[in-house]
């Protein structure tokens, strides 16, 4: 790429309405300078997303940009933090003004929602790929963590699941029928919607939280491993949205538990504070099941008995991930 | 790649040595949870490499995980900011553990010699690309910005330039003799050393600073355009290594002033202020020329001749970058 050229990069990028009072200094010199909260930790997540990886290689631009910010606020989300700063490493293959517009359009639009700052950037030219790390602020005391789930707590799902494995399959192997459904998962898949105002509102409440990103069963896994807990889940409990129903095959729980990338708010909460929590969300929540002080994941059907499950099982393209 | 091969992976970067206190929740939950100074601001860099793009495919993997953080410490070095956590968004096309291993050690090598702590990361599959993110602390008043160089102020850089360009050539073309010249050129490319105590020495002091990453003219140009200034500059008086001068064409000031890679810094001090910070300085540094209120960059020999230098050639393969 010519020097021209970045600068029209550069452009799509410093060009944005969000200006918080706690960045003196932006995106243009070595680093941006920042001015942390006084009275807050700093809850800080990176994500990597790879084209025909994390997304099929013909995704829109827009569904890119947005994505790329929205599976890191989900992170925040997860940890009851108020989102603040986020970074953008962004590897081209060209220079193409148009995929940029629409990219910037997407991740700006969703930075904007949360009140989020570009701070800083680094582009570079190669296989496109976008490493995207956000900051948010929250207290030691009130965030949420995975090792904090007790015997006896329930566990809670928000939104629906498995429309984005669902979508993903869509997107790959069309049909001409039901085009509202599909375009609804597919929808999913590409526009999630991270939960920070539930992930706010669970502060200093939720025993722990995770967001599902790798699928129910491997990150529900992740919080019973570290809290040292096992959970009964109910299959018939599970949120499935209506499109999910008319277009997964009947009882088709497998792709619901380990199909990822719908980045809802998987989290338990003490008996006592389920009544005054759930009243305080401002999105559809679910009672899935409880843990228990037996450890493993069991799945149980409508009448208790118990269903074999592939817990580590993936059935789309993303790959696993350290954290 | 399979859940066991993440494990491992996980693995080199959770067996660290340095273990900050402000650092309350490291790797393994939905975000790390860091506890900021109260007195600081928190200067924040990303950058990214690219196989192929920023290092040649075959460079040794301890080198690409030293210089994967040294680019970024050295942005943080010319912000005159105190290196304290880093985060890993690694992209690798297998899980490699030789690799691997060696990778972790170049990291983790420089990473303990700055006192950084390694807070984050993410791990996917794909072409091999590294973007390291570093946050480091600097007061307000004291931070080293690209705007305050006025005419008069002397120029200066630390160390050698020129050395990580004639050492990329000699890499993509080796020859039999000089063995010692041209591995010190190499070693130069593949080991920067990123300036930290020279821009902590220089804090409150130097009118301006940055890094010299994509070469001499097109750094000290940014610092010019920030400015409002020009600058004369006296090749006779570059600083160049006896490799440098022993491989090097006669008289090859183009190489010198264009090739990156060098992350030595470059900085401006006011003329009564020269004396006082040079000698606190733990590494040579060299007056090169003078800030002037001209505009415009001048390249002149021994002679006062102006000499025509392209300032915005640049002869080897790192791309642009936008900030």
């Amino acid at each position: 790429m010519t020097c021209s050229e970045f600068d029209l990069i550069r452009h799509f990028f410093t060009e944005q309405s969000i200006r918080r009072t706690d960045v003196p200094l932006g995106i243009g010199d070595d680093a941006a300078l920042l001015s942390p909260p006084a009275d807050s930790l700093l809850a800080v997540s990176v994500d990597t997303l790879i084209a025909g990886i994390h997304f099929p290689l013909d995704t829109i631009a827009r569904a890119v940009g947005y994505k790329a910010l929205a599976v890191n606020l989900s992170d925040l989300a997860a940890m009851g933090a108020e989102p603040a700063w986020a970074t953008l490493a962004l590897t081209l293959p060209r220079a193409d003004t148009s995929w940029l517009s629409d990219f910037a359009q997407g991740f700006f639009e969703l930075a904007s929602t949360h009140n989020v700052q570009l701070v800083g950037g680094d582009t570079t030219r190669g296989p496109l790929s976008i490493t995207v790390q956000v900051t948010g602020f929250v207290s030691q005391e009130q965030a949420l963590l995975r090792n904090g789930a007790q015997p006896g707590d329930g566990i809670f799902l928000t939104g629906t699941v498995g429309d984005a494995g669902l979508g993903l399959r869509l997107y790959q192997q069309p049909s001409d029928t039901h085009c509202d459904a599909t375009m609804h998962l597919i929808h999913r898949l590409e526009f999630p919607t991270p939960r920070i105002a539930v992930g706010l509102a669970l502060r200093g409440r939720a025993s722990s939280a995770i967001d599902i990103s790798d699928g129910l069963a491997a990150d529900l896994g992740h919080v019973l491993t570290a809290s040292g807990v096992g959970a009964d889940i109910h299959v018939d409990q599970l949120p499935l949205s209506s499109a999910y129903r008319l277009l997964a095959p009947e009882n088709n729980w497998q792709t619901a538990v380990s199909a990822g990338d719908d980045y809802e708010l998987c989290f338990t909460l003490p008996a006592g504070l389920e009544t005054e929590v759930l009243a305080r969300l401002d999105c559809p929540c679910t009672r899935i099941g409880e843990i228990t002080a037996s450890p493993g994941l069991r799945w149980r059907d409508a009448n208790d008995q118990q269903l074999a499950l592939d817990n580590a099982g993936f059935d789309h393209f993303t790959s696993r991930k350290p954290q």
